[in-house]
């Protein structure tokens, strides 16, 4: 999957993805109007818009960008009709040819690992059919875990052609609180940083592993050092642009 | 709100909570008939036949437990009709009187930490009403990107009267990697702990704070040891029990 995401930021030029994290506040007031008359001001009224806003974006960039971003914890903040305009969004996003990176944030352990995994990047089994609940492309995974919590993930990855970006140094202020703490020496994202290329090792696809890393754009010094103790990992980097 | 929860522990004489983890192995054959007759083998089959079986657990053991810890990532795996089974055994839960504990393990940077807050815990303004998405009492965060991934969540439960068990020592084989490592000379797991003992100073509710923590049960020496470092903390404890 990751050569796919690399094919298509060569063709486009364009090493960017588009977030699509609606805020209600940002949403043009006509769609909000028009979805609140239809509906009441309501979860549905409120996931309508989003849809609608998010359509607009991805009409007007689609054939400028490989990928887009959606944020789940902003769909997920309307409840079940919020998480409807999120896969409503993944399909429309695939409708237009582009990669969904789900950020998703996702990680527990063993079999409930398992379970995030085939809910984003994989299939469930229900009676003879195999069906694919929300179908991203890639998700973010949370590895505070550890192993048994990742790994699960990056089976997933590897049955169905889907890959992740796991936590490495997050873009925010308190990322240091433990992220940059040292043991033996190391701070933890680098120490985290070894299991990414460990974790990845079996999920090359051309020069890079599906399974990748986020290292925020704010951090620029540990950004180098993760390029360098990940040298197979593809990087996805938030924190840059508008 | 975590006082509720102790109340409900005394009245009931049963420091337990009931997971509702459903995985369709275990959901009975005459559910899942019943479901794929009516709606062939689909999300929505399967979510129906989870939400009958989570009711007749309910049913038969309401009157014995304070509290049920749904673990959302079993819904999730079946997509969006699965997760409006979760909603609904969230509800069904509330109108036995039971405490519910969402078991999200959530965690982001923070406004989009705010959004999952809101989205488990609080409430989300669409025009002039307050409407609640998901609507549980408590819910689990992970704590890798620090204070501003947590303190959304504690400020939410400030608002609404809330809890969160925040991860600090899980029950998984590989929780050690990272969460065991040494830093100025005590793991990780401990800086977690004195972070989650600050950040609840302020959440108060009697004797103990809405801010708890997640130790797990396989690993009895740190539990003593997070008992110390957090006296007032409330501990959910898995990894015990069938």
């Amino acid at each position: 999957m990751i050569s796919r995401l690399i094919d298509k930021i060569t063709d486009k030029k364009a090493p960017i993805v588009v977030g699509l994290d609606p805020n209600l506040k940002f949403v043009p007031e006509k769609l909000k109007r028009a979805a609140t008359e239809e509906k009441g001001e309501s979860l549905d009224a409120a996931a309508e818009a989003v849809l609608a806003f998010n359509k607009a974006i991805v009409d007007a960039t689609y054939d400028l960008i490989p990928a887009v971003k959606p944020q789940i914890a902003m769909y997920e903040q309307f409840g079940i009709p919020g998480l409807a305009a999120y896969k409503e969004t993944v399909d429309y996003c695939h409708e237009k040819g582009l990669i969904v990176i789900g950020d998703v944030k996702r990680g527990d352990i063993g079999s409930t690992s398992e379970s995030y995994a085939i809910a984003h990047l994989g299939e469930i089994q229900v009676g003879e059919k195999k069906l694919k609940p929300f179908d991203e492309d890639f998700a973010t995974v949370n590895p505070y875990l550890g192993s048994d919590g990742v790994k699960p993930f990056v089976d997933v990855c590897n049955r169905c052609d889907r890959g992740i970006f796991v936590l490495v140094k997050t873009s925010n202020p308190s990322s240091g609180e433990f992220q940059d703490r040292l043991m033996d020496g190391r701070p933890l994202y680098e120490h985290v940083a070894d299991k990414v290329r460990e974790w990845g090792e079996d999920s090359m696809d051309g020069a890079y592993s599906n399974v990748g890393a986020v290292v925020g754009a704010t951090y620029p010094e540990q950004g180098e050092i993760a390029r360098k103790l990940m040298p197979h990992t593809y990087i996805l980097v938030p924190g840059y642009g508008a």
